[in-house]
């Protein structure tokens, strides 16, 4: 232990650890009366109060009858679409999309987005999410509240084929500015829409472009089955064949949901050249009637990391990837006909390293173990609803609930203290929202808006 | 308008409200800027604010930016088993009762039951549950806990045949000594465990007791599909139809879970003779990994009211009636593959009418009308993670949590204000409990128990 000023001393708290020389989920651990030292944004030490006893810091936290916790990652979302939670419930995929969500997303201007990106980011810190990975239109808007609120993302300019080569080079040319922002917390990626929406050639440029200058792309792929099934009668191949075929599995790719991941795709994922990752946002699925979720026990079995997301909350009705935490362990018991499968360590482990790993940012978050950036959330365990304790690791999965979160803290910053949020300003935020939202409402009806049909 | 004082007056608020002269579902409304008035326990009007202007009243409640709603109902618990909560994880449901959790339970004292119950409440009261059905032993203390902390309960003390008449006996005397109690916040029921665990002939009698002394009954039956094809084998009979032979249909039933009902169980249930409510708690049916849920879909269509449970935090980890509104959405959808089935209205119509009238409380509490029980609860819709609201249903189920309950009202009295219990001491509950606990699990090793085989 060093003796030199810490800026944050947290205290008293039971720290979730990764032990180690274990695999998977056996590297969680919990360390009851732990401190946590924060020096230069980053995690110094996890250690004993009595190691900490007398060192100076800025700060000191005491965290008794709190757990502290890696930061969640939202490893998939569409961040300003919270502006549109609710206005399509209850709908088939394409009718929520064509009918309702397109028709006004199509019209968005950039404070809309920057409006919509500042209250996700309001949510996601009050739910203990530290970084999100977005995939979205004019994310310029969306790294400018990153900058300003303190929190972490992982952002992509999306694209379709449709607007010709200038909707990938846009890609590029965000992914490229903004690789770094905010201080280190910004990292980017390429953002093909989807193999449905983005052709062949496209997806190829894309993947030369990831190789050319190192960087991973983020898109939707293997949705759900109706796409896999439409693109084996349009190409003769699964969406994830699609992306084989064209270079993107020779990348660091993120592919979200892959519901539709088939048998016939295992092997295609295993002998991937690239570092793939699947992001699994399982309430909207079960919202849908998807037929199936994302295959989590056959992508573990093959290696692939499967990270925790909301998608956006136009579909989600929230951010709350503490949900998609608890919905992962229940859904995939029930998936799977195994309730042993997915136990709450299972998914602690999806929660904190596969996560990590899916955003590109494994070693970099998703652990509290020292020299990781100190993005940690301190979780109240006091409530009635998660005493007695028994077993943590169940406690946190099962009983606990993002509302829970006290404290979250990003590169070493706390960012709400108490459940108060300290860098952004909601009723600001709520009050333009709702004087813009008839008029964004009211463009949307005119429907002059192309349609995509998987 | 009447104008003599009101003891409670609540404004500001967008009232849940149930329209009269329409059917199911298409009842749910709300009214912005509502005033409810409440005298002698009851709702006496859901006005406007400019009716209440000037009118006495002794606590008055500015409840701007909120939603007011009935007070949730959780139509089937085990509330002292919070104290089990996580001692049993990720296990299939046999080895989860045999193994563990009745090795435990056989052992419990009435104290420990007491512990239990009153944390139980400060959990329900915490998330807007204004009535819960228990279903346990060492009932009084239930019953004490429910007295002291002002919540409503419909309490069953549970029986199995192998203790004899006496438990048949004990269950019934339960039932009458306790109706009507705490200010007639109390109501009883008769509890047989459940088909598989209570003989024919005691079934026949407990029917017969609920027939003669006017008293409901509350049992798990058809909790499974195991438990169905178990029925089969072994009695030639489903354990609905086994409830019907047994005379049980033709009281006011409760059934607990159901979802081993079949195809051959719904014109049974039509033609039962008394009323038949089932209860659904779907979070542990998808942690079991069981194969089915409650089929709500084809329990509407013959008329069956399906109110919203938790079951015992030993299985589902919380007593989150809110979650359980959620869930019952989302995975009614899924089960259906039918995103256009159980909307958000409908969620809000289990939650409320259904609920009411599965504890034979209809009438009484589950709607805002006047001469309703005042048991309201006050849903803050501030939150970032709840704006902006472009459909209220929507926001409330599949946006809000239960976490987002500032204020719940039982017989027009504050239990909980700005989240703060009023009525029980948490800290001191979780201390005892935790002094108790580990001579509990201890004594439970011992295994000095019967096993239950379906």
């Amino acid at each position: 232990m060093t003796t030199y000023p810490a800026d944050l001393i947290i205290t008293g708290c039971t720290a979730l650890v990764h032990v180690e020389g274990r695999a998977d989920h056996e590297r969680i651990a919990f360390r009851d009366d732990a401190a946590i030292v924060v020096r230069d944004g980053v995690v110094a030490a996890v250690t004993t109060a009595a190691d900490v006893t007398g060192l100076p810091a800025a700060e000191r936290i005491d965290a008794r009858g709190q757990a502290a916790l890696p930061g969640l990652v939202n490893c998939h979302t569409h961040a300003p679409m919270v502006m549109l939670r609710g206005v399509a419930e209850d709908l088939p995929t394409e009718e929520w999309f064509n009918d309702v969500v397109w028709p006004v997303e199509s019209n968005l201007t950039a404070r809309d987005v920057e409006l919509g990106a500042r209250l996700a980011c309001a949510e996601m810190i009050r739910g203990g999410v530290t970084c999100f990975a977005d995939h979205y239109f004019a994310m310029d808007a969306v790294a400018a509240v990153v900058e300003e609120c303190g929190i972490r993302a992982h952002l992509g300019e999306a694209f379709f084929s449709s607007q010709g080569p200038e909707g990938r080079e846009r890609s590029l040319e965000f992914a490229l500015r903004h690789r770094g922002g905010a201080g280190g917390r910004i990292t980017t990626t390429l953002a093909p829409h989807a193999p449905y929406t983005v052709d062949d050639a496209d997806l190829a440029a894309t993947a030369d472009l990831a190789r050319e200058h190192g960087l991973p792309v983020h898109l939707h792929a293997a949705e759900n089955r109706d796409q896999t099934e439409a693109s084996l009668a349009r190409y003769g191949a699964t969406p994830i064949e699609v992306l084989e075929r064209t270079g993107l599995l020779g990348t660091d790719v993120l592919i979200a949901h892959g519901t539709g991941i088939t048998e016939r795709d295992l092997p295609v994922l295993e002998r991937a050249d690239g570092r793939v990752a699947v992001a699994s946002a399982p309430r909207g699925y079960l919202k849908f009637a998807w037929p199936t979720t994302t295959p989590v026990r056959a992508l573990r079995a093959i290696g692939v990391p499967v990270g925790l997301a909301t998608d956006g909350a136009a579909s989600n009705n929230s951010l709350d990837v503490w949900e998609s935490m608890a919905l992962t362990a229940l859904v995939q018991k029930a998936a799977e006909g195994d309730p042993r499968w997915l136990t709450a360590r299972q998914a602690l482990h999806h929660a904190t390293l596969q996560s990590a790993r899916a955003v590109g940012l494994d070693g970099v978050v998703g652990s509290l173990a020292p020299g990781h950036r100190a993005d940690i959330v301190l979780v109240d365990l006091t409530g009635p609803h998660t005493q007695p304790v028994h077993d943590l690791a169940a406690t946190l999965v099962h009983s606990a609930r993002s509302s829970d979160v006290r404290t979250t803290i990003v590169d070493g910053r706390v960012l709400m203290r108490d459940r108060e949020l300290l860098t952004l300003d909601v009723p600001s935020v709520v009050r333009e929202l709702g004087e813009r939202l008839p008029a964004l409402l009211d463009r949307g009806h005119g429907r002059r808006v192309q349609r995509y049909d998987t």
